[in-house]
Protein backbone atom coordinates (compact mmCIF):
# COMPACT_ATOMS: atom_id res chain seq x y z
CA UNK A 1 0.00 0.00 0.00
CA UNK A 2 2.92 2.34 0.08
CA UNK A 3 3.44 4.41 -2.69
CA UNK A 4 7.11 2.57 -3.69
CA UNK A 5 5.48 -0.72 -2.83
CA UNK A 6 5.81 -1.96 -6.89
CA UNK A 7 9.42 -0.31 -6.93
CA UNK A 8 10.77 -3.98 -6.94
CA UNK A 9 8.72 -5.29 -9.63
CA UNK A 10 10.17 -3.01 -11.88
CA UNK A 11 13.19 -5.26 -12.09
CA UNK A 12 11.01 -8.06 -13.77
CA UNK A 13 9.53 -5.94 -16.34
CA UNK A 14 8.77 -7.70 -19.32
CA UNK A 15 10.82 -6.77 -22.97
CA UNK A 16 7.72 -8.24 -25.24
CA UNK A 17 5.85 -4.96 -25.43
CA UNK A 18 6.96 -1.56 -26.64
CA UNK A 19 5.31 1.27 -25.21
CA UNK A 20 7.31 3.80 -26.85
CA UNK A 21 5.64 2.04 -30.21
CA UNK A 22 2.51 2.24 -29.48
CA UNK A 23 2.61 5.72 -28.39
CA UNK A 24 4.15 6.59 -31.74
CA UNK A 25 1.07 5.60 -33.38
CA UNK A 26 -0.49 9.08 -32.92
CA UNK A 27 0.78 12.51 -32.11
CA UNK A 28 0.52 13.40 -28.81
CA UNK A 29 1.11 16.84 -27.18
CA UNK A 30 3.57 16.84 -24.45
CA UNK A 31 2.40 15.23 -20.88
CA UNK A 32 -1.06 14.70 -22.67
CA UNK A 33 -3.46 12.60 -20.36
CA UNK A 34 -2.81 9.24 -20.89
CA UNK A 35 -4.40 5.89 -20.02
CA UNK A 36 -3.15 2.57 -20.38
CA UNK A 37 -5.25 -0.33 -20.22
CA UNK A 38 -4.28 -3.86 -19.47
CA UNK A 39 -6.39 -6.38 -21.00
CA UNK A 40 -6.86 -9.55 -22.70
CA UNK A 41 -8.97 -7.57 -25.49
CA UNK A 42 -6.06 -4.56 -26.64
CA UNK A 43 -8.14 -4.44 -30.40
CA UNK A 44 -11.09 -3.49 -28.24
CA UNK A 45 -9.48 -0.43 -28.05
CA UNK A 46 -10.03 2.99 -28.54
CA UNK A 47 -13.55 1.31 -30.26
CA UNK A 48 -16.01 3.48 -29.53
CA UNK A 49 -13.72 6.57 -27.67
CA UNK A 50 -11.79 6.49 -31.71
CA UNK A 51 -14.99 8.24 -32.57
CA UNK A 52 -16.74 11.38 -32.01
CA UNK A 53 -15.16 14.19 -29.78
CA UNK A 54 -12.92 11.40 -28.02
CA UNK A 55 -11.38 10.55 -31.37
CA UNK A 56 -10.94 13.85 -32.44
CA UNK A 57 -8.97 14.93 -29.38
CA UNK A 58 -7.44 11.37 -29.81
CA UNK A 59 -6.42 12.24 -33.34
CA UNK A 60 -5.34 15.87 -32.04
CA UNK A 61 -3.33 14.19 -29.60
CA UNK A 62 -4.92 15.63 -26.30
CA UNK A 63 -4.68 12.74 -24.48
CA UNK A 64 -3.08 9.10 -25.30
CA UNK A 65 -4.33 5.49 -25.37
CA UNK A 66 -1.78 2.37 -24.50
CA UNK A 67 -3.38 -1.22 -24.58
CA UNK A 68 -1.49 -3.11 -22.94
CA UNK A 69 -1.86 -7.07 -24.01
CA UNK A 70 -2.18 -9.45 -20.72
CA UNK A 71 -1.76 -12.09 -22.56
CA UNK A 72 2.22 -12.29 -22.89
CA UNK A 73 2.50 -12.06 -19.40
CA UNK A 74 1.03 -15.45 -18.63
CA UNK A 75 2.44 -18.98 -17.93
CA UNK A 76 4.00 -21.44 -19.99
CA UNK A 77 3.57 -22.12 -23.32
CA UNK A 78 -0.07 -21.07 -23.53
CA UNK A 79 0.60 -18.17 -21.63
CA UNK A 80 -2.15 -18.74 -18.54
CA UNK A 81 -3.24 -16.05 -17.04
CA UNK A 82 -6.07 -17.41 -15.08
CA UNK A 83 -6.26 -20.41 -12.35
CA UNK A 84 -9.11 -22.12 -10.62
CA UNK A 85 -10.21 -20.18 -7.80
CA UNK A 86 -8.24 -21.51 -3.75
CA UNK A 87 -11.92 -22.89 -2.31
CA UNK A 88 -13.47 -24.09 -5.07
CA UNK A 89 -15.70 -22.26 -7.07
CA UNK A 90 -17.07 -21.40 -10.71
CA UNK A 91 -14.86 -19.61 -12.28
CA UNK A 92 -10.93 -18.54 -13.23
CA UNK A 93 -9.19 -16.07 -11.11
CA UNK A 94 -6.24 -13.81 -12.76
CA UNK A 95 -3.20 -14.77 -11.03
CA UNK A 96 -1.29 -12.06 -8.93
CA UNK A 97 1.92 -12.81 -10.26
CA UNK A 98 0.72 -12.60 -14.17
CA UNK A 99 -1.32 -9.35 -13.47
CA UNK A 100 2.19 -7.62 -11.04
CA UNK A 101 4.31 -7.76 -14.57
CA UNK A 102 1.57 -6.24 -16.63
CA UNK A 103 1.38 -3.71 -13.83
CA UNK A 104 4.93 -3.41 -13.70
CA UNK A 105 5.04 -2.62 -17.17
CA UNK A 106 2.16 0.18 -17.10
CA UNK A 107 4.05 2.03 -14.18
CA UNK A 108 7.23 2.83 -16.69
CA UNK A 109 7.74 6.37 -16.36
CA UNK A 110 4.98 7.12 -14.50
CA UNK A 111 4.87 8.87 -11.22
CA UNK A 112 4.22 6.50 -7.99
CA UNK A 113 1.97 8.86 -6.60
CA UNK A 114 -1.81 7.30 -6.70
CA UNK A 115 -3.34 10.86 -6.57
CA UNK A 116 -0.75 11.34 -9.58
CA UNK A 117 -1.18 8.41 -11.32
CA UNK A 118 -4.24 6.54 -10.04
CA UNK A 119 -4.18 2.72 -10.68
CA UNK A 120 -7.87 1.22 -10.74
CA UNK A 121 -9.09 -2.13 -11.02
CA UNK A 122 -12.64 -2.06 -12.24
CA UNK A 123 -15.07 -4.43 -10.46
CA UNK A 124 -18.65 -4.56 -8.83
CA UNK A 125 -17.01 -4.75 -5.57
CA UNK A 126 -15.21 -0.62 -6.04
CA UNK A 127 -16.73 2.38 -5.17
CA UNK A 128 -19.26 3.68 -7.62
CA UNK A 129 -17.52 5.69 -10.21
CA UNK A 130 -19.10 9.41 -10.09
CA UNK A 131 -18.59 12.58 -12.12
CA UNK A 132 -16.87 13.27 -9.27
CA UNK A 133 -14.55 10.71 -9.55
CA UNK A 134 -13.88 11.36 -13.28
CA UNK A 135 -13.03 14.97 -12.12
CA UNK A 136 -10.40 13.39 -9.83
CA UNK A 137 -9.26 11.32 -12.90
CA UNK A 138 -9.15 14.19 -15.51
CA UNK A 139 -6.65 16.04 -12.90
CA UNK A 140 -4.43 13.61 -13.01
CA UNK A 141 -1.72 12.76 -15.04
CA UNK A 142 -3.36 10.00 -16.18
CA UNK A 143 -4.59 6.53 -15.35
CA UNK A 144 -3.98 2.76 -15.34
CA UNK A 145 -6.54 0.72 -15.81
CA UNK A 146 -7.00 -3.57 -14.97
CA UNK A 147 -9.64 -4.84 -17.01
CA UNK A 148 -10.60 -8.03 -15.37
CA UNK A 149 -12.65 -11.20 -17.21
CA UNK A 150 -13.66 -14.31 -15.67
CA UNK A 151 -14.12 -14.79 -11.88
CA UNK A 152 -11.85 -11.93 -10.86
CA UNK A 153 -8.39 -11.64 -9.55
CA UNK A 154 -6.50 -12.57 -7.15
CA UNK A 155 -6.71 -9.67 -4.11
CA UNK A 156 -3.33 -10.10 -3.16
CA UNK A 157 -2.04 -8.22 -6.00
CA UNK A 158 -4.79 -5.26 -5.34
CA UNK A 159 -3.17 -5.20 -1.84
CA UNK A 160 0.75 -4.95 -2.94
CA UNK A 161 -0.04 -2.62 -5.45
CA UNK A 162 -2.67 -0.03 -3.82
CA UNK A 163 -4.87 -0.38 -6.63
CA UNK A 164 -7.81 1.49 -6.44
CA UNK A 165 -11.04 -0.81 -6.82
CA UNK A 166 -14.14 0.98 -8.92
CA UNK A 167 -17.15 -0.25 -9.98
CA UNK A 168 -19.75 1.58 -12.76
CA UNK A 169 -22.45 0.59 -10.95
CA UNK A 170 -24.52 -2.57 -9.40
CA UNK A 171 -24.46 -4.78 -11.98
CA UNK A 172 -21.94 -7.46 -13.71
CA UNK A 173 -19.69 -7.14 -17.01
CA UNK A 174 -18.36 -10.02 -18.76
CA UNK A 175 -15.25 -7.92 -18.61
CA UNK A 176 -13.97 -4.70 -17.90
CA UNK A 177 -13.30 -3.59 -21.10
CA UNK A 178 -16.74 -1.76 -21.74
CA UNK A 179 -16.75 -0.06 -18.19
CA UNK A 180 -12.85 1.07 -18.76
CA UNK A 181 -14.38 3.12 -21.79
CA UNK A 182 -17.39 4.34 -20.09
CA UNK A 183 -14.80 5.33 -17.30
CA UNK A 184 -12.64 6.95 -19.89
CA UNK A 185 -15.03 8.65 -21.90
CA UNK A 186 -16.46 10.35 -18.73
CA UNK A 187 -12.59 11.77 -17.72
CA UNK A 188 -11.56 12.88 -21.58
CA UNK A 189 -14.17 14.77 -22.04
CA UNK A 190 -13.34 16.98 -19.02
CA UNK A 191 -9.78 17.31 -20.18
CA UNK A 192 -8.93 20.93 -21.23
CA UNK A 193 -10.13 21.20 -25.26
CA UNK A 194 -11.86 18.21 -25.88
CA UNK A 195 -15.22 19.45 -25.42
CA UNK A 196 -14.76 22.89 -27.60
CA UNK A 197 -17.23 24.94 -27.75
CA UNK A 198 -19.89 21.95 -27.65
CA UNK A 199 -19.21 22.71 -23.33
CA UNK A 200 -22.48 20.87 -22.12
CA UNK A 201 -24.92 22.52 -19.39
CA UNK A 202 -25.67 18.95 -18.61
CA UNK A 203 -22.34 18.79 -16.74
CA UNK A 204 -23.09 21.87 -14.61
CA UNK A 205 -26.34 20.13 -13.31
CA UNK A 206 -25.08 17.12 -12.62
CA UNK A 207 -21.95 19.12 -10.43
CA UNK A 208 -25.39 21.22 -9.05
CA UNK A 209 -26.32 17.32 -7.40
CA UNK A 210 -29.37 17.82 -9.78
CA UNK A 211 -31.15 15.68 -12.63
CA UNK A 212 -31.35 17.58 -16.13
CA UNK A 213 -34.62 19.82 -16.88
CA UNK A 214 -36.15 18.54 -20.15
CA UNK A 215 -35.18 19.66 -23.32
CA UNK A 216 -36.71 20.91 -26.74
CA UNK A 217 -36.29 22.36 -30.07
CA UNK A 218 -37.91 22.50 -33.37
CA UNK A 219 -40.89 22.25 -34.74
CA UNK A 220 -42.32 24.46 -32.05
CA UNK A 221 -45.71 21.74 -32.15
CA UNK A 222 -45.19 18.40 -32.85
CA UNK A 223 -48.10 15.75 -32.85
CA UNK A 224 -50.25 18.32 -30.40
CA UNK A 225 -47.45 18.17 -28.14
CA UNK A 226 -46.43 22.09 -27.80
CA UNK A 227 -42.80 23.16 -26.40
CA UNK A 228 -43.74 24.94 -23.24
CA UNK A 229 -44.36 28.55 -23.81
CA UNK A 230 -42.29 29.68 -21.36
CA UNK A 231 -38.86 28.44 -23.43
CA UNK A 232 -39.98 30.81 -26.32
CA UNK A 233 -40.74 33.80 -24.14
CA UNK A 234 -37.40 35.20 -24.60
CA UNK A 235 -37.49 35.67 -20.51
CA UNK A 236 -33.67 34.24 -19.61
CA UNK A 237 -34.62 34.80 -15.98
CA UNK A 238 -38.12 33.00 -16.39
CA UNK A 239 -36.56 29.63 -18.80
CA UNK A 240 -33.63 29.68 -15.99
CA UNK A 241 -36.31 29.43 -13.21
CA UNK A 242 -38.62 27.31 -14.79
CA UNK A 243 -35.36 24.94 -15.73
CA UNK A 244 -34.13 24.75 -12.41
CA UNK A 245 -37.66 24.14 -11.03
CA UNK A 246 -37.87 20.93 -13.57
CA UNK A 247 -34.66 19.68 -12.63
CA UNK A 248 -35.68 19.82 -8.43
CA UNK A 249 -38.89 18.13 -9.52
CA UNK A 250 -37.49 15.54 -11.45
CA UNK A 251 -34.55 14.69 -8.88
CA UNK A 252 -37.17 14.93 -6.26
CA UNK A 253 -39.46 12.03 -8.11
CA UNK A 254 -36.87 9.68 -9.50
CA UNK A 255 -33.93 9.91 -7.56
CA UNK A 256 -34.52 10.51 -3.53
CA UNK A 257 -31.12 9.88 -2.91
CA UNK A 258 -29.74 12.84 -4.67
CA UNK A 259 -32.69 14.88 -3.40
CA UNK A 260 -31.69 14.39 0.24
CA UNK A 261 -28.03 14.96 -0.34
CA UNK A 262 -29.08 18.78 -2.53
CA UNK A 263 -31.56 19.19 0.34
CA UNK A 264 -28.70 18.94 3.08
CA UNK A 265 -26.24 21.09 0.86
CA UNK A 266 -25.70 24.85 2.21
CA UNK A 267 -27.05 27.07 -0.31
CA UNK B 1 -48.02 6.60 -23.10
CA UNK B 2 -50.54 4.04 -24.77
CA UNK B 3 -48.83 0.87 -26.07
CA UNK B 4 -50.03 2.22 -29.77
CA UNK B 5 -49.25 5.13 -28.88
CA UNK B 6 -46.69 4.36 -32.11
CA UNK B 7 -48.70 2.85 -34.73
CA UNK B 8 -49.43 5.76 -36.59
CA UNK B 9 -46.12 6.58 -37.06
CA UNK B 10 -45.67 3.34 -38.82
CA UNK B 11 -46.93 5.03 -41.86
CA UNK B 12 -43.77 7.27 -41.70
CA UNK B 13 -41.09 4.19 -42.30
CA UNK B 14 -37.94 5.01 -44.31
CA UNK B 15 -37.66 2.87 -46.61
CA UNK B 16 -33.46 3.42 -46.63
CA UNK B 17 -32.90 0.50 -44.36
CA UNK B 18 -33.29 -2.97 -44.69
CA UNK B 19 -33.49 -4.82 -41.25
CA UNK B 20 -33.49 -8.10 -42.86
CA UNK B 21 -30.21 -7.10 -44.72
CA UNK B 22 -28.78 -6.57 -41.21
CA UNK B 23 -30.10 -9.43 -39.83
CA UNK B 24 -28.93 -12.01 -42.53
CA UNK B 25 -25.43 -11.04 -41.93
CA UNK B 26 -25.13 -13.40 -38.91
CA UNK B 27 -27.09 -16.32 -38.26
CA UNK B 28 -29.65 -15.70 -36.01
CA UNK B 29 -31.25 -18.89 -34.07
CA UNK B 30 -35.63 -18.49 -34.26
CA UNK B 31 -36.64 -15.61 -31.85
CA UNK B 32 -33.62 -14.85 -30.57
CA UNK B 33 -33.18 -11.85 -27.96
CA UNK B 34 -32.14 -9.07 -30.55
CA UNK B 35 -30.78 -5.77 -29.84
CA UNK B 36 -31.86 -2.90 -32.18
CA UNK B 37 -29.63 0.17 -31.32
CA UNK B 38 -30.48 3.79 -32.54
CA UNK B 39 -27.23 5.91 -33.12
CA UNK B 40 -25.20 8.12 -35.01
CA UNK B 41 -22.19 5.71 -34.90
CA UNK B 42 -23.38 2.36 -36.53
CA UNK B 43 -19.75 1.56 -36.63
CA UNK B 44 -18.92 1.08 -33.16
CA UNK B 45 -21.51 -1.88 -33.10
CA UNK B 46 -20.73 -4.29 -32.08
CA UNK B 47 -17.23 -2.93 -30.61
CA UNK B 48 -16.02 -5.40 -27.82
CA UNK B 49 -20.01 -6.98 -27.71
CA UNK B 50 -18.01 -8.81 -31.07
CA UNK B 51 -15.55 -10.29 -28.71
CA UNK B 52 -15.29 -13.03 -26.06
CA UNK B 53 -18.51 -15.10 -24.81
CA UNK B 54 -20.80 -12.07 -26.19
CA UNK B 55 -19.13 -12.18 -29.33
CA UNK B 56 -19.14 -15.81 -29.96
CA UNK B 57 -22.60 -15.94 -28.70
CA UNK B 58 -23.23 -13.40 -31.40
CA UNK B 59 -21.79 -15.70 -33.84
CA UNK B 60 -23.96 -18.42 -32.83
CA UNK B 61 -26.98 -16.67 -33.22
CA UNK B 62 -27.86 -16.88 -29.20
CA UNK B 63 -28.81 -13.44 -29.38
CA UNK B 64 -28.89 -10.14 -32.51
CA UNK B 65 -27.43 -6.66 -33.09
CA UNK B 66 -29.05 -4.26 -35.36
CA UNK B 67 -27.54 -1.25 -35.21
CA UNK B 68 -30.08 1.58 -36.99
CA UNK B 69 -28.34 5.06 -37.97
CA UNK B 70 -30.27 7.71 -37.33
CA UNK B 71 -28.77 9.99 -40.06
CA UNK B 72 -30.85 8.79 -42.51
CA UNK B 73 -33.88 10.10 -41.08
CA UNK B 74 -32.49 13.50 -40.55
CA UNK B 75 -34.01 16.61 -42.15
CA UNK B 76 -32.62 18.45 -45.58
CA UNK B 77 -29.87 18.57 -47.93
CA UNK B 78 -27.29 17.89 -45.09
CA UNK B 79 -29.49 14.83 -42.92
CA UNK B 80 -29.75 17.07 -39.69
CA UNK B 81 -30.65 15.43 -36.45
CA UNK B 82 -30.11 17.90 -33.98
CA UNK B 83 -31.10 21.62 -33.52
CA UNK B 84 -30.63 24.46 -30.88
CA UNK B 85 -32.83 24.12 -27.49
CA UNK B 86 -35.81 26.20 -27.37
CA UNK B 87 -34.89 29.05 -24.29
CA UNK B 88 -31.44 29.19 -25.27
CA UNK B 89 -28.55 27.39 -23.79
CA UNK B 90 -25.59 25.41 -24.93
CA UNK B 91 -25.17 21.96 -27.12
CA UNK B 92 -28.02 20.85 -29.43
CA UNK B 93 -30.89 18.62 -28.88
CA UNK B 94 -32.14 15.53 -31.04
CA UNK B 95 -35.41 16.73 -32.68
CA UNK B 96 -38.59 14.74 -31.73
CA UNK B 97 -39.72 14.43 -35.59
CA UNK B 98 -36.13 13.09 -36.82
CA UNK B 99 -35.71 10.35 -33.55
CA UNK B 100 -39.36 9.59 -33.82
CA UNK B 101 -39.20 8.46 -37.45
CA UNK B 102 -36.06 5.97 -36.37
CA UNK B 103 -38.10 4.62 -33.57
CA UNK B 104 -41.32 3.63 -35.79
CA UNK B 105 -38.32 1.85 -37.95
CA UNK B 106 -37.23 0.21 -34.91
CA UNK B 107 -40.16 -1.11 -33.92
CA UNK B 108 -41.12 -3.21 -37.18
CA UNK B 109 -41.97 -6.64 -36.26
CA UNK B 110 -41.33 -5.97 -32.89
CA UNK B 111 -44.24 -6.56 -29.94
CA UNK B 112 -46.01 -3.21 -28.74
CA UNK B 113 -45.85 -4.47 -25.46
CA UNK B 114 -43.33 -2.44 -23.30
CA UNK B 115 -42.85 -5.20 -21.13
CA UNK B 116 -42.25 -7.63 -24.06
CA UNK B 117 -40.03 -5.27 -25.82
CA UNK B 118 -38.49 -2.00 -23.67
CA UNK B 119 -37.86 1.40 -25.23
CA UNK B 120 -34.57 2.66 -23.48
CA UNK B 121 -32.99 5.93 -23.93
CA UNK B 122 -30.21 6.30 -22.30
CA UNK B 123 -29.16 9.29 -19.85
CA UNK B 124 -28.26 11.05 -16.68
CA UNK B 125 -31.30 11.14 -16.22
CA UNK B 126 -32.59 8.07 -15.50
CA UNK B 127 -33.64 4.91 -13.35
CA UNK B 128 -30.36 3.38 -12.13
CA UNK B 129 -28.94 0.70 -14.65
CA UNK B 130 -28.86 -2.80 -12.08
CA UNK B 131 -28.61 -6.20 -12.34
CA UNK B 132 -32.58 -6.51 -11.55
CA UNK B 133 -32.95 -4.43 -14.83
CA UNK B 134 -30.19 -6.91 -16.31
CA UNK B 135 -32.87 -9.45 -15.64
CA UNK B 136 -35.71 -7.89 -16.62
CA UNK B 137 -34.52 -6.72 -20.19
CA UNK B 138 -33.16 -10.48 -20.57
CA UNK B 139 -36.97 -12.29 -19.85
CA UNK B 140 -38.27 -9.92 -22.60
CA UNK B 141 -37.86 -10.77 -26.46
CA UNK B 142 -35.52 -8.09 -27.08
CA UNK B 143 -35.40 -3.80 -26.81
CA UNK B 144 -34.77 -0.87 -28.67
CA UNK B 145 -31.88 1.38 -27.29
CA UNK B 146 -31.52 5.31 -28.51
CA UNK B 147 -27.90 6.29 -27.91
CA UNK B 148 -28.14 10.14 -27.31
CA UNK B 149 -25.51 12.55 -28.25
CA UNK B 150 -25.18 16.18 -27.94
CA UNK B 151 -27.13 17.97 -24.97
CA UNK B 152 -30.42 15.57 -24.93
CA UNK B 153 -33.29 13.87 -26.64
CA UNK B 154 -36.81 16.29 -27.40
CA UNK B 155 -38.76 15.40 -24.54
CA UNK B 156 -41.85 14.85 -26.37
CA UNK B 157 -40.69 12.11 -28.30
CA UNK B 158 -39.89 10.42 -25.12
CA UNK B 159 -43.63 10.84 -23.84
CA UNK B 160 -45.12 10.25 -27.04
CA UNK B 161 -42.86 6.52 -27.39
CA UNK B 162 -43.13 6.08 -24.24
CA UNK B 163 -39.54 5.72 -23.97
CA UNK B 164 -37.90 3.96 -20.72
CA UNK B 165 -35.14 6.46 -19.42
CA UNK B 166 -32.15 4.60 -18.08
CA UNK B 167 -28.94 5.51 -16.33
CA UNK B 168 -25.63 3.69 -16.30
CA UNK B 169 -24.72 6.01 -12.85
CA UNK B 170 -24.05 9.48 -11.98
CA UNK B 171 -21.75 10.73 -14.63
CA UNK B 172 -21.61 11.85 -17.93
CA UNK B 173 -20.20 10.53 -21.58
CA UNK B 174 -19.76 11.90 -24.35
CA UNK B 175 -22.79 9.82 -26.06
CA UNK B 176 -25.18 6.80 -25.09
CA UNK B 177 -23.41 4.32 -27.14
CA UNK B 178 -20.61 2.66 -24.57
CA UNK B 179 -23.71 2.79 -22.33
CA UNK B 180 -25.49 1.09 -24.18
CA UNK B 181 -23.02 -1.75 -24.79
CA UNK B 182 -22.74 -2.11 -21.17
CA UNK B 183 -26.34 -2.46 -20.89
CA UNK B 184 -26.06 -5.28 -23.90
CA UNK B 185 -23.19 -7.06 -22.41
CA UNK B 186 -24.82 -7.24 -18.79
CA UNK B 187 -28.00 -8.32 -20.15
CA UNK B 188 -26.86 -11.03 -23.01
CA UNK B 189 -24.78 -13.08 -20.06
CA UNK B 190 -28.16 -13.98 -18.66
CA UNK B 191 -29.71 -15.35 -21.58
CA UNK B 192 -29.45 -19.10 -21.69
CA UNK B 193 -26.51 -20.49 -23.41
CA UNK B 194 -23.97 -17.75 -23.24
CA UNK B 195 -22.10 -17.89 -20.11
CA UNK B 196 -22.41 -21.87 -20.61
CA UNK B 197 -20.08 -23.92 -18.21
CA UNK B 198 -18.64 -20.34 -17.29
CA UNK B 199 -21.59 -19.66 -15.09
CA UNK B 200 -20.08 -16.65 -12.38
CA UNK B 201 -20.92 -17.22 -8.78
CA UNK B 202 -20.51 -13.25 -8.83
CA UNK B 203 -23.55 -12.89 -9.92
CA UNK B 204 -25.07 -14.71 -7.39
CA UNK B 205 -23.65 -12.88 -4.95
CA UNK B 206 -25.12 -9.59 -6.54
CA UNK B 207 -28.53 -11.54 -6.00
CA UNK B 208 -27.75 -11.97 -2.15
CA UNK B 209 -27.14 -8.35 -2.20
CA UNK B 210 -23.72 -8.66 -0.94
CA UNK B 211 -20.41 -7.55 -2.97
CA UNK B 212 -17.97 -10.61 -3.70
CA UNK B 213 -15.84 -11.96 -1.20
CA UNK B 214 -11.50 -11.98 -2.65
CA UNK B 215 -10.36 -14.09 -4.76
CA UNK B 216 -7.19 -16.59 -4.39
CA UNK B 217 -5.63 -18.78 -6.95
CA UNK B 218 -1.98 -20.23 -6.88
CA UNK B 219 0.69 -19.37 -6.11
CA UNK B 220 0.13 -20.71 -2.23
CA UNK B 221 2.39 -17.67 -1.14
CA UNK B 222 3.78 -14.60 -3.35
CA UNK B 223 5.62 -11.63 -2.61
CA UNK B 224 5.59 -13.03 1.75
CA UNK B 225 1.44 -13.47 1.30
CA UNK B 226 -0.27 -16.65 1.88
CA UNK B 227 -3.75 -17.52 0.69
CA UNK B 228 -5.74 -17.54 3.87
CA UNK B 229 -5.79 -21.03 5.06
CA UNK B 230 -9.33 -21.84 5.30
CA UNK B 231 -9.57 -21.57 1.68
CA UNK B 232 -6.71 -24.85 1.73
CA UNK B 233 -8.91 -27.15 4.22
CA UNK B 234 -10.82 -28.55 2.07
CA UNK B 235 -13.09 -27.88 4.37
CA UNK B 236 -16.18 -26.99 1.92
CA UNK B 237 -18.74 -25.90 4.94
CA UNK B 238 -15.87 -23.20 7.14
CA UNK B 239 -14.53 -22.36 3.09
CA UNK B 240 -18.74 -20.58 2.40
CA UNK B 241 -18.81 -19.26 5.79
CA UNK B 242 -15.51 -17.36 5.38
CA UNK B 243 -16.74 -15.91 2.19
CA UNK B 244 -19.89 -14.84 3.29
CA UNK B 245 -18.61 -13.28 6.21
CA UNK B 246 -15.78 -11.68 3.92
CA UNK B 247 -18.86 -10.77 1.23
CA UNK B 248 -20.95 -9.10 4.32
CA UNK B 249 -17.23 -7.42 5.73
CA UNK B 250 -16.64 -5.87 2.67
CA UNK B 251 -20.37 -4.86 1.95
CA UNK B 252 -21.07 -3.01 5.37
CA UNK B 253 -17.86 -1.23 4.46
CA UNK B 254 -17.53 -0.06 1.63
CA UNK B 255 -21.27 0.14 0.58
CA UNK B 256 -23.30 1.32 3.40
CA UNK B 257 -26.53 1.32 0.98
CA UNK B 258 -26.36 -1.86 0.01
CA UNK B 259 -25.73 -3.23 3.61
CA UNK B 260 -28.32 -1.26 4.70
CA UNK B 261 -31.03 -3.06 2.19
CA UNK B 262 -29.12 -6.58 3.13
CA UNK B 263 -30.09 -6.45 6.40
CA UNK B 264 -34.04 -5.34 6.12
CA UNK B 265 -34.34 -8.11 4.03
CA UNK B 266 -36.50 -11.22 5.47
CA UNK B 267 -33.67 -14.59 5.84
Amino acid sequence: MTENARSHGRLSVSASLKPRDLMAERPRLRGAWTARVITLFPEAFPGILGLSLTGKALDQGLWALEPIDLRPFGEGKHRNVDDTPAGGGAGMVLRADVVAKALDQAAIGTPPDRARWPVVYLSPRGAPFTQATARRFAAAEGLTLLCGRFEGVDERVLEEYAVEEVSLGDFVLTGGEIAAEALIDATVRLLPGVLGNAASTEDESHSAGLLEHPHYTRPAEWRGRPIPEVLLSGNHGAVERWRRDMAERLTEARRPDLWAAYRRKPD
